[in-house]
């Protein structure tokens, strides 16, 4: 059943039958209920195409992540997509990597799309990239997850990570450490909150930022373990380990076993890497299910209509494991 | 070379074209088959060109997976995402969880989406759910990754796991053990030929098969090693470990610890839990980025309209390192 059939059973042509999913007024109003009326006996579906042309929406809400094989994007996108389909709409997912001028000409072609939304998976989305953003978020509701912008049209749900960071420092502080080790690797909207709270966290301690504490690592474990191996051979002291992802706490428990010396470690996100680690990681815990809740309730809220608040920010929470206990 | 050209050539009129190209059933199985000998013998590409004359190819494919958070499945993902991205297709994906009876709902959804064509992630889809996979394989290129179905319509790229599973056996035999525990969860097809290759590698070593020493765990790191905790403490006996998944791995190797025991542990899927671990885990790699990067390119030939084998092959290999290294 297509829209040649529904033509001919309704004795129009078929530009005539495109006037009506159109919505055009060039139709006079017997046409357009002998039309649908016609449809509704065939049972017939539109399809995404002639509904996107008919209807004005296509249903469908595009995401973007940088890379959804990484396994904090990928419960982020899992956790939306299944919010998408409880509100009805489909999922167009594209992974931009991490070049600024790719994310733009991914919102080029999600807009070439026609979406009804654009959600954005990951604090990358609040750094500058091109004018393609403002130009989307000027059309249709943008939501960004885990980062804000002051651009006034796109939506945020950002964490309170940087008061998380500083409130490990603090913790790590109150357990008798006084020379930090900070890893991470990247410096996004996200990385610069982490840096940005551990810092705090040390100025608030009394104690002086050492830079020779603050490494920055590869995104990959054994290159990250032979980096620090390099550092405590070459002398590096530390009484403790703060990390912006979870991958360089597992680097930094086996290159501190692998020198037989112990620290207490903090990770980040609470990621399936924080349970399966031995010893197993105490770890900053993002709240990543509210996150995207709240995000797509935003989205929800939106696409009705409605008002919704510009900016949410989620409580992070310090998930106690064997790599360190509160004192 | 226009639908124009197609229906002259065809004798037909550009509207049973357009019918054939719709899979509309309104027209004769002897003007269908002209129609399309005539494509073929004219290199015509239905999917570019019915784009071109808005006849409702969206150039999307759907892509459906159980769980997008699952790390296996991420990486399938984004690679696919990749690859069609390469294609000029974009990716409509749908996670189905595991009721069987949602999996046929899914495949509906992407019909009624019009997409070009569907990619089943995940050996799951291998086992029977509804008439809906049948449906589109008659009507579209659908493509299943990771497993194989006996439906001719259906392209199957599956993985030698089960020979992959003989062999790790023989070689945990090889290296003395006699005893080996086998921890799985679900027995979809490819857990089928797991433990089939498994069980033909015992007999292969004459070793006979022991019930009690085939566990079902649960697919939570901490459940696993507590109910593997409890077994060891009810005093069952084995020498080695070979798992299904490397999570598995992850918890034998902390209830071995736990109970200051050591065996070889093999794990499987070599993904980041694989590297992660303490030790890190030796496990069968199933060649992921080889069974997509196949997977994309049959469906490429496919949607060209060429000939596409119907089931490919790839061959897994052991990784080693520190839970077991070849003797």
């Amino acid at each position: 059943m297509n829209i040649y059939d529904i033509a001919k059973a309704s004795g129009v042509s078929t530009a005539t039958v495109s006037r009506v999913l159109n919505g055009s007024e060039r139709v006079s109003e017997q046409t357009r209920r002998k039309v649908l009326s016609v449809m509704e006996a065939q049972g017939y579906r539109p399809n995404a195409f002639a509904r996107g042309l008919g209807l004005g929406t296509m249903r469908m809400v595009g995401i973007l992540c940088t890379d959804v094989s990484d396994p904090f994007y990928a419960s982020a996108v899992s956790l939306l997509e299944g919010a998408l389909r409880r509100m009805d709409y489909d999922m167009l997912l594209y992974c931009t990597g991490s070049e600024p001028a790719d994310r733009d000409r991914y919102v080029e072609l999600l807009l070439d799309r026609h979406v009804d939304a654009i959600l954005l998976v990951g604090s990358v989305f609040a750094d500058p990239s091109g004018p393609a953003l403002e130009k989307a978020a000027a059309q249709i509701p943008v939501v960004l997850i885990n980062g804000s912008v002051p651009d006034g049209n796109i939506y945020c749900v950002d964490s309170d990570v940087e008061a998380a960071f500083r409130s490990a420092v603090s913790r790590l502080f109150s357990a008798g450490a006084r020379r930090i080790l900070y890893l991470y690797d990247v410096l996004t909207y996200g990385g610069r909150m982490k840096l940005s709270g551990y810092r705090d966290g040390l100025s608030a301690c009394g104690i002086p930022y050492d830079p020779s504490l603050c490494v920055r690592l590869e995104r990959d474990p054994d290159s990250a373990v032979r980096s620090l191996r390099g550092l405590i051979a070459g002398g590096l002291s530390f009484d403790a380990v703060l990390c912006a992802e979870d991958l360089f706490a597992v680097a930094a428990g086996k290159a501190l076993r692998g020198a037989s010396l112990s620290a207490p470690v903090i990770g980040c996100n609470n990621s399936i890497l924080a349970v399966c680690a031995s010893p197993a990681l105490t770890s900053i815990d993002m709240m990543l299910e509210s996150l995207c809740e709240t995000a797509a309730n935003t989205l929800n809220i939106l696409l009705e209509g409605r008002q919704a608040p510009h900016r949410a920010v989620i409580s992070s929470r310090l998930v106690e494991r064997e790599t360190f206990r509160l004192p």
